[in-house]
Parts: C-alpha cells; structure tokens; sequence
C-alpha cells in the first residue's frame, strides 16, 4: 500500500477503504508517513468529502492510536457532554454537577482552551489548588465518591489527533467535516463512557456558521458514536451570541456557580437543563420531562451546588470558594463600555467578543502563554436588547489597564446596533438522535 | 504575509495575488515555507486552478528562483523548441540541426529521462565521448560556430521547480494544468531565447489525455511566453502512439541521423519539417511555406546532417558515427514479438510502449538508474497497419536475455488487435499561436 495511491484515490472522490484510512492513521502516527503526504490528503478531503463509513473508520482509526481508558472500576453508567466549542460556554461545569447528584457518573476529560474559546480545565485551575492532573484510580476513585471528577486531556489518548490537528491547523484544513467529525469523536471514544451528549454550536461563534452544516456535522458525530456501541443524542445551540453573561475563566466559574444557585442568565440556566435532562434521559433515568423535573429539583434542594464542591474539595480545590464566590481574586482593573448609539443590539460577532476576551489576557494565542484568571468580560446587553447612546454594553476586566484600548475597540467592532429589534432566535435549534 | 492565509485563499477559490504568489515562492524555495503547507496548496490549486494572471506570476517567480542563462555573446537569433514529452519523441535531435543549419541559432538545455518517457541528453551520451555539461563560454562558442549546443539542465536553473516538481510527484498534484504550465515555462523561460516553439503532445502517452486539455495548455504556456516578451507558438500532435519506429536511446539517435538523411519514417519526418518550419519562421526566416522549402532543402542538400556531425565533434563525440551509424553499438540480444492474431493494430498505449522498453534497460526508474544504451524497441507495426497473426510486431533489443519476458507482456498488453481497420488520427491536431 502507498501512501500516494490512498491521496490519489481521495483526490479523484473515491472512497477510501478501512484498511487505506488504517495505514494513513497509522503509519502518520507512527512518523512512517510524512506532514506533507498528509496535507495533500487533508486537503483532498476538505473538497472531496468522505463518506460515514470513512468518517467512522477515520474516528477508530483516531481512537485506536494512543491509550485507551478503561472505567470498568466505576459503579454505575457513565455519561459524558460535549460541545463542539463557543464563547462563554461553562455548561460542563453546570450539567456534570447535577447529573453527577442525580446518580449517573461523570467521568471526564477536558480540553484547555486556545483562541477565542475557553477550555474547561483552565477555567477550573482558576479556583484555587484545583488539581487537573490526577493519577488513574485517584481519578476513578473521586468518580465512584463524588459522582464526577474532571481532568486534563492525557497526552497518550488519541496521539493522530493531535498531530493531525496541528497540521490541519497551518494548512487550511480545519473546516472539514468529516476531519472536526473524526478529530471530536476520536477522543471521545478513547474514553470509556455508555453514553454522549453532543452540544453542535451554530453561528458566528463556531466552526458551523450554518444551521444545515451543524446538523449534517451532529448527524454525521451521532452516527459514528452509535456505530462504536455508545447511545448517543446531539442538540443543536445557539452560538450566535455568548452563551450567558459572562467571558473569562473565573467570571465563568462564579456564573457557573450562580446557576447551580437558580440565579444563572436565563439562556445558560435553560440550556444546562436540556443538556442535563438529556444526559440522564439518555443514560436510562426515565423520559425528558421525568428528568427535567430531577434536574430542577436538584438545583433547588442545593444538591447539585454540593456535588460542585465535593468535586473541588477531593481534587485540592478551595471548597469554600464555591458556596464564597466573592471570594476568587477579582481583577483590579475595570472599565465600562458604553453604547454609540441609541438603538437595538441586531448582532453579536460571538467570537469578536471572544478575541476581545483573550485580549484583555483571559485566553491564549498560543499554548505556552499564561492566563489570568480574573481576566474577562461581564456583559450588560446581548443580541435584541434596547440600549441608550452612554449606556454600559459591558464591564472589561483586567489587570493591566493597558489591555483596555484593543479589547474595547474589539468589542464594539463586535456588536451591532441598529434600529430595528431583531427577530428572536431560538436557544435550541434541533435535537438529533 | 502568511502562507496559511495564501492556502485558505486559494482553498476558497480566490485570485491570489502576485506579492502572494511571489512569497510562496520565494519562501518555498529558500525553506522557510515547509514541504506541507506546500502540499496543502498544490492540492488546493489542483482543485481550484489558476487565472492566466496567477499561472504567468507563478511561472516568473519559478524562472527567477535561481540563475538565468544569458545568451547576449550570441550572434543572431535564438530559437529554441519545447515537447511536454512522448515515447519515441526524438524530434530535438532532427530540427536543431536543421534550423541551425539555417542560420538560427539554438542554444538548448535539455533534461533526462525519467519512467516511460526518454530525455534528448540520455540519447547524445549514447554517443561514444558525448559531453552534455560544457562551460558557459565553451556552450556559447559552439551555438556561435556551429549555430547549435545541446546540453544538460543546470541544477541552479529554476530550483523552485525541482522541488516543487518532487512534491507534486509524492502528493498527487502533478495533473494540475497551472502547475504543469508553471514549471515547463519557468525553466524555459530562465534560457535567453527570442521563440519558443512547443509541441504539446495528446493521447495515451501523454501527460494531456484529450484533446481539448492539450489546446488548454497549450494556450496557457503560449500566453505566458508572450508575457514574458518572447515569440511563441504551439502544435498539438498526437501521441496516442509512439512517434517514429524506434525507441530506446540509440536506436532513436539512429533514427534521427536517417530522417537528416531523408530516410526517416513518414510520421517523424513530417513532425520534424512542421517544427523546423514553425521554428524558422517565427524566427523571421519567411512564411510557413518558404520555411518549408528551405528546411526540405537543408536535408536533401545533407547540411542539416554536417550540422549535427559538427555539434556532435564539437562536444566530443564521435563524429564519424554520424556518418556510419552502423558503428553505434548494438544489443547482443534481440527478440521478435508476433502477433497473436489476424486483424488491424487498433490501438496503441504508447505509455506502455514505453515502459517495456524501460524494462528492456532503455529507461529509469529513479534518477540513480544506469540506462543500456543500445536496448529498446523497433517498430514494425504501428496504429492502423493490417497484421497477421506470427507476423513481427516489432523487435525487442537488450544487453540481457532475461528481460524479454516482461517487456514482451507489457508490449503486448499495451498493443490492441482488433478486425476493424481504425479510423486515421492526425498528426498535427492543431497549432496555437
């Protein structure tokens, strides 16, 4: 088998068999094949596609490449979330706690954040003594306690994706389906979870700028996930404004919080719902309307909030931070942005918003940069508010009054003010089973 | 300037422009670009082509990666001739002589061979003493004195070139018309001559399968000839069967040396006299016709053949083998190939051709390949001609008996016999200009 018959063959649209995917990921991995085989191939299959069969053995093919881990010690189903990523997105640390306190287990990974979107597992390392590295059976062991733990990504799971993304990454081949389709599921499957909630992101400030493209993108995730023996369901959400009101780790975290309290935004409260009622659902605690009504039951009896700082306590965080959220370091630096203009906001560029963030130093451009925590935005008005000319849009916080003149000019480049009231868009947009 | 943004440029279908193209280049060239993000785009080119305007910046940027000939020192005009490559093409070693015989001067650089298909220099050096490197003073003083000098490609012509052309070669980018135009003319275009004649070759054998893309090429190398201030023309001729009877590197020097003698096959001879005419006239020696005239003369007259006696003395070769071409070394080995059958030769894969005389030793595999001067193949038959089966197809010549079954399976693969006599193809599908 040759390397140059598999691009070939990718490139005159025909399809790949299991075995031409297997001796790609493989031999890549491996460093037999080289970067510049593997972008033609990339590249071909940005414009030539790849059919479910392909995408599906691509994402074991993915799954197959490094470690695997094994939850056979947990007691009871496992359940994990996943979203493909978005501005001011703190659901994990919402919908873990809760259907962790309803009895299904939540063993995850997550991801750090590069960019304009945030990563899990910075914004938990801004609570203070948060450990994100766990050695396996202290990682297990919190599981079977508490209900969930959350850690880092282990470098051994699923190497070809790590490579793969970070060549995809300089050449132009990030936007492909069946690539983000395999990159995604290839991780998730390294993990030994019954069952995955897909959160499919749509709009400005995600990779699928369209409703259709999130959907073929969630049907294409749903059928690779079932074919590898998971049950599987996707939503597809919003992400044409942040979700929330606020953008920034810590400020994520305490929004987080506010939300396990009943006194989250609106959006992120009703969200976190459907995704947690889904994940019980899903892992066998009765129908959607059964586990909706768990699910605000074990926010209002405090359940949930509890299960958060279990958590934090067994992995070697500040606990009372978590019932005390005045108690996380705020930024010593703030600044109002004010409205231009009389008017509505008709629309939110999420991700200007999310660039604006990283800006005043709450996110990375690269991965060896340093966050700070305290760093981020409180927004004031989002996408159909009527504002005045004067009026506060938002709060940047900083600790370098410095970082303010960009960020600021980033974030009203952002936001659109006009004269009509936009037509409202829905929250959810699709369920996919 | 990032070269991602020139990927995902092109990626979308967008003109790229000449700083953009110059960048890649330049930057591919020196090793600041790497191999794959080079990749990513020869395949995004594949996809999405090139404007005339971006094929002509890709071509100069090719010819000015590295030295350019300068052909001042030489009296008179330079006329040089280009083929996209065939089985059996030995028209170089014909028209040189004849139109320097005439008193245009060519001063070529040309390549080797590599796979199925022969290079003009491999053929001289089967020539006993044959110096195809010669100094820049040495090469000039012969085009002055004897009005013609063939010698190898410099290696510090076009290096953009060479290593795109290795790239393409590993990552399926070589069909991509722009790129093909691109590095033939960026190397032609790095010589100092004042007309260039192209003849692009179509069919089985060639790199151009239809007719249609062949004109397409055409055209495009010819626009670019003519941006870059030289007098350019095209012929399309056929190459669904080799051209001539001979193939395999001495053998075709010999068949050359018979056409200067007016004892050429009818095919060869009539391309010869096209392009020598074509040549001379864009040159300014007169019309088509009167070209004609003078090229028919320079043979019958035998001062087309002193010229490449001259040419071949001068760059030390043996002279007198010219003359008594009987003195070539022969194979020790020949072997007739009969015609399984009764009927007409319906059609021929000269690419097959071609590789059964590489098997015979004629032809390389990689560039370290040592070649058998004296193996390959003569034509008894070709496309169109009545045969009977046991009839000799053709004779098959080697330095090694135990090639011939291999080269005889090939040769027969790629010959049809068929019971209806084919319709006749042209020779000269059409000229550009």
């Amino acid at each position: 088998m040759r390397m140059y018959d598999i691009i070939k063959k990718k490139r005159d649209g025909d399809e790949l068999s299991a075995e031409e995917i297997r001796f790609f990921v493989e031999g890549y991995t491996a460093g037999e094949i080289p970067d510049y085989q593997a972008a033609a191939l990339c590249m071909a299959i940005y414009f030539k596609g790849m059919t479910l069969a392909e995408t599906t053995e691509l994402t074991l093919a993915v799954r197959d490449s490094g470690e695997k881990l094994n939850f056979e010690g947990v007691n009871g189903i496992r359940v994990d979330k996943h979203s493909t990523g978005g501005v001011g997105d703190k659901t994990s640390l919402v919908v873990a706690p809760i259907v962790a306190s309803l009895g299904v287990k939540v063993a995850k990974m997550s991801g750090r954040g590069l960019g304009h979107t945030g990563g899990t597992v910075d914004k938990l390392e801004s609570i203070e003594g948060f450990r994100v590295t766990l050695p396996e059976d202290e990682f297990l062991a919190i599981v079977n306690k508490v209900g969930v733990a959350i850690v880092g990504q282990s470098k051994a799971l699923a190497p070809a994706d790590k490579k793969l993304y970070a060549l995809r990454d300089v050449t132009a081949t990030v936007d492909s389906m069946p690539l983000i389709a395999s990159s995604i599921m290839g991780k998730k499957l390294a993990a030994d979870d019954d069952c995955i909630v897909l959160d499919v992101k749509t709009g400005s400030g995600s990779f699928m700028k369209t409703l259709e493209d999130s959907k073929t993108l969630a049907s294409i995730m749903v059928g690779i996930g079932k074919a590898a023996g998971k049950k599987m369901m996707a939503l597809i959400t919003d992400m044409d404004r942040p979700l929330g009101e606020a953008i920034g780790n810590s400020l994520e975290v305490k929004e987080a919080i506010a939300t396990l309290n009943g006194q989250g935004p609106d959006d992120l409260t009703a969200l976190c719902t459907a995704l947690a009622s889904h994940m019980l659902s899903l892992a066998g605690q009765g129908d959607y309307a059964a586990c909706e009504a768990k699910v605000k039951q074990a926010i209002a009896d405090g359940r949930a909030l509890d299960t958060l700082a279990a958590m934090v306590k067994a992995q070697g965080g500040r606990e009372d931070w978590i019932y005390h959220p005045e108690r996380f370091p705020q930024a010593p630096y703030t600044k109002e942005v004010k409205a231009p203009s009389d008017g509505y906001i008709t629309a939110i560029d999420a991700e200007g918003y999310g660039i604006a963030s990283l800006l005043l130093g709450a996110g990375r451009n690269t991965m060896e940069d340093t966050l700070d925590y305290s760093a981020g935005i409180l927004l004031k008005k989002k996408t159909g508010d009527a504002v005045r000319a004067g009026e506060t849009l938002a709060i940047l916080c900083a600790s370098d009054e410095k970082k303010f003149e960009a960020a600021e000019a980033r974030f009203l480049e952002a936001t659109t003010i006009g004269a009509q009231k936009p037509e409202e868009r829905p929250l959810i947009f699709a369920t996919v089973a």
